[in-house]
């Protein structure tokens, strides 16, 4: 089975910008890849990064790397292939889908609460010639595996019920897969707390955690709800 | 086990009072529970209502309920005891886990995407001493398995990191259950999108997504985002 990681190189995670400068913003996102790109090395699979622009994956993984110090190997992570595909997300992963000629696993690269266990899972999921989808929360498919040759992408909108339908209509049986930790893309402000509560609960430290704290964000309690504060600075 | 479902009957989901005018806030709740008590007894277990208020459970089920069709039978739904105790959550929980002499489970009224499989999986987690949580959004503890005695609830502000703590210092080894479904509590607007869109996959008709559809709620998508519109009356 292939793994594939859009990502969006050049507008990273825009919905953040009331409270990350541009340049914060793309070193959140290039966090997050690398937390995604780990936890998929540690299910034993090779991802391949589907980027928008040229991308150098060793700079992800700094040789200090503390956050590789369990699993799996620096080496292994900074070997990680690139293919550059300017086109929008849709379009450039259903030129992947069509070459394929095997299963094909699609994982946001925003899934910064990804492990190995749920991502394990979702990629066991699904039927011979099916289809299996983790959703997001607003019905996006956050992680998705491809089985029947012909199911096509569609990100816009509410993907996952366009999805089911598209599964539907050409008769490839879709499995839904529960997990909380795909289930959360980090878009918004309100998603960081997630990262912060979250993003260390399997061994490995998060990358994008730490990235987080070391912007000066943290947990605040206020009224009963829970928020992220920034201490240090502001874009 | 004994599986509590805490349920406030008096102020109803006040931060959906945008959207929704008491008495229909009152008719969603009571969907709701509805709902988690019939996914509860899917798996087996006989809940325990911890209403604010008294409460007839045989009003939640009407006689020509199309949604008990599958599983299980009217007349199990129909028996489920309650116990009446005033005293804010957290409170009437602790009184519930002081008194208790085997492990319980309490799972919020407001999961509305609940599935037995769901709920089987947090039932079934955690060690014979320790403690189980599948987590909410905002770190909140959704759902909650108690087998150590020592083990006291905080449901204030972010309950699921003080739960962590708490169970930390008493020694608990604390299992985290990673479910989408049981990680959604239906509190503001923007939840309803997820009723609409889970409500019904489980083969279950769910009865929340029915009362919300009657209402006038539909999906709407809009610049590539999904909520919910109400096109019929509003509050």
């Amino acid at each position: 089975m292939h793994v594939v990681v859009p990502f969006a190189a050049d507008t990273p995670k825009t919905r953040l910008s009331g409270v990350l400068a541009p340049t914060e913003r793309t070193t959140l996102a290039r966090a997050m890849l690398a937390d995604v790109l780990s936890a998929v090395v540690a299910t034993g699979h090779v991802p391949t990064v589907l980027s928008t622009s040229p991308l150098t994956v060793e700079s992800l993984f700094s040789s200090d790397d503390q956050h590789a110090s369990v699993s799996p190997a620096l080496e292994s992570l900074r070997e990680i292939p690139v293919t550059v595909d300017d086109r929008p997300l849709t379009a450039a992963v259903n030129a992947y889908l069509e070459a394929a000629e095997e299963p094909v696993a699609i994982v946001m690269a925003d899934l910064a609460l990804a492990t190995p266990a749920a991502l394990s899972t979702v990629f066991d999921a699904g039927a011979a010639d099916g289809v299996a989808i983790a959703p997001g929360r607003g019905g996006g498919t956050n992680a998705l595996v491809v089985r029947h040759p012909d199911f096509r992408v569609d990100y816009h909108g509410a993907s996952y019920v366009d999805h089911r339908e598209h599964a539907t209509e050409i008769g490839a049986p879709l499995e839904s897969v529960d997990s909380f930790r795909l289930g959360t893309d980090i878009d918004e402000p309100a998603d960081l707390v997630e990262v912060l509560i979250h993003g260390r609960e399997d061994g490995n430290q998060s990358r994008t955690a730490t990235r987080l704290r070391e912007l000066g964000f943290e947990l605040e309690t206020t009224d009963g709800r829970v928020t992220v504060v920034r201490t240090e600075s502001d874009p």
